[in-house]
């Protein structure tokens, strides 16, 4: 079966927001094992969206749209989709009813109630997470789901209303287990996994990110439990071959995996950076319940600062300057005293993009009678400041898990 | 004339990556007045390629290819391109020099050497941020344009070499100014602007940003020097309308407008933050030059370290609590103590997800005798925890230009 998305919006062509849609519908068919060929950006212009309708219809088994559901006259999915496969549209009374409760005491306009209009044959998909509510339609060969445009409604209309209407057509279950990997690069990755790359159930593929590899293996099968098996099984045997680099399964982030295992262990952190300013301590900020691992954190972008906040001592930035693995080893070990807490990890480097030796970091993490120093060599390839400042603030992070014994998924929640 | 968009490439259909040169190209089309009517992203797929080239050249003057141009057997751009048009390939001479000077002393493949073809009539695009030439084919009433897929590669490709020939082909220039604005609403400056933005020409329109407004003033005539002129005009019309909320004339970011602004007048900040743990002075961070204006910064996560590294009173953290007017006030203050900077700004509240009052957010800032602090209210609408912090970031980092004097655009660099 093969896919093709069409995203519909006069703004996406202005260039006024990037499209996110297209890559969340790709990556959930790619899951799916649904090819998918084209994905087509069109106006809200009857004529345009009629024309690329018509073509996806010839070539493709499965069209999905992203938009133009909307109540006011530039919203065409609906009525263009409807002309194309030759279908009348009729009121949905569920849908009427669904409308009038949600518009309860407001005013509610005819072009409100368009929303309620459905193809013939059609089949409404709730939107529990928005009002203009999807459609399906099933005719001949050809399947069809409208889907609203805003990704906070789509990626969940996606998952609950339309990926359960795609297994149910194959007969197939579809389940990925994502892998995520520090410590590697993804051709280093590859070279030792290349044989079961080719194996083609469960499939086992890279995708990018950022600064990191991640790895994806996806069954089939008749059964959720059956795909949970066969992914367990080449889990395994990816382990056996770079299972050192793995730090979470179906995890989704180093910070993820450091206020979630931080958190179960008891464990506090604090950062002191240099080159990061704030990056570290604002990404363990970012996840939920990161208040219950981190205090407190410190930015010192010049040497003063890490000698009077930090106690780096004004030798050690002397004698190796502050950008070395002694001032790197002294700026953790400051940072936990400081703060008091259980872990202390710092970055310290070049983000140019001027000056001698931009792309070299240092990273250091102490912990008990432990102390980390690793050396970032960025330097090889021209990176842009704010790449290298993201891989000194990866380096820490998984630093942080590493030092503590905390790194690999054996740790981690493992949703398998 | 109308433009067609093609992305090539099958990781763009596997959901790997998000596309961004979709939007750049679109954003700069739509600066130049050249409508944008589809957007097409294909694998690397000779047939269906070849399929989608046909269907653009039947209904578009303008197609502007991203990607596909390496040396791999996956790159087939070129080929397909030349196929559809009709059109020989053949080597080019300089393009070989290049190559060679390129790989001087390393393995050069015949693969590479396929860079070097180029379709009969076609013109090579010099890339001299990368190593894939681009190509520009005129045939009749069409022209191609074809681009190296890295943005890095292909935003200055259309810069350098893509918008001079199309200026030049339309006998048109156009020149866009962009103004970003703070603290007012994106439907209260459209009331404001209303009949300003149904100007023909210049004209003036809105496009989104995270959590600030941004206009744009586009203008075409014969020569730069006329829509500068008309631009400035139109700019006159909007300040005495919105003068107030704007804050850089083709800028980019507060943080650029700070760091560039403090550096100037000899400047430093530092930041005290709760809820953004690190956000703000990261973005400042982000910024080259950023170590002129700012020394350090204090993450303070908990009311411990807001008390002993900033010296906020127990008793104003009993009374008022941590998310409060009186704990912003002297956070703003005691960062600025503690730093020794011009300006101490500061960021406290509450990001959520759980909890009472997700959305409640304090930001402060104080210089010389002056002491401001501003209270957003984004409890009305349910925001997620990490579009609360950027809000504040935004709210703490605008305040930092308002205490100093410097929000105004009249004092930033302006380009007209």
């Amino acid at each position: 079966m093969n896919a093709e998305i069409i995203l519909v919006g006069t703004e996406l062509l202005l260039g006024d927001i990037i499209d996110t849609n297209g890559k969340y519908l790709a990556r959930a068919l790619a899951s799916m094992g649904i090819n998918l060929f084209y994905q087509t950006v069109v106006g809200d212009n009857r004529e345009r969206l009629l024309d690329v309708i018509r073509r996806a219809l010839t070539r493709s088994d499965i069209l999905i749209f992203s938009g133009g559901l909307g109540p006011t006259a530039d919203d065409l999915t609906r009525e263009t989709v409807a002309e194309a496969m030759g279908l009348e549209l009729k009121e949905d009374e569920e849908t009427v009813k669904r409308l009038r409760a949600f518009f309860a005491g407001r005013n509610m306009t005819l072009n409100n109630l368009r929303q309620a209009l459905v193809p013939e044959g059609g089949q409404v998909l709730t939107n529990d997470w928005g009002t203009a509510p999807g459609l399906y339609i099933k005719k001949d060969t050809k399947q069809v789901f409208m889907l609203p445009g805003p990704p906070r409604e789509l990626e969940p209309m996606f998952e609950a209303r339309v990926r359960p209407i795609l297994e149910k057509e194959s007969c197939r279950v579809f389940v990925s287990t994502d892998l995520n990997l520090y410590g590697i690069g993804e051709s280093s990755a590859e070279a030792k996994l290349r044989d079961l790359m080719e194996n083609p159930d469960p499939t086992l593929a890279p995708y990018a990110g950022s600064g990191e590899v991640r790895l994806r293996i996806t069954s089939s099968g008749s059964s959720r439990e059956e795909c949970l098996e066969k992914n367990r099984l080449m889990l395994e045997k990816v382990r056996e071959r770079v299972g050192e680099y793995i730090y979470a399964v179906d995890g989704e982030s180093l910070e993820k995996a450091l206020v979630e295992r931080f958190s179960k262990k008891g464990l506090k952190v604090a950062a002191a950076e240099s080159l990061t300013a704030g990056l570290i301590s604002s990404r363990i900020g970012s996840i939920p319940g990161a208040s219950e691992v981190m205090e407190e954190g410190i930015v010192t972008y010049c040497d003063r600062v890490k000698r009077e906040a930090l106690g780096v001592k004004k030798e050690t930035l002397e004698k190796y300057s502050a950008v070395s693995e002694e001032t790197a080893a002294e700026m953790a070990q400051g940072i936990r005293r400081v703060a008091g807490s259980d872990v202390g990890i710092s970055a310290t480097g070049y983000a140019g993009p001027t000056g001698e030796n931009v792309g070299l970091v240092y990273v250091g993490a102490s912990f008990k009678d432990k102390l980390i120093v690793r050396k970032l060599e960025t330097r090889r390839t021209k990176l842009e400041r704010n790449y290298i400042r993201a891989l000194a603030a990866n380096a820490a992070l998984a630093l942080a898990l590493q030092i503590t014994d905390l790194f690999g998924y054996e740790n981690g929640e493992i949703n398998l």
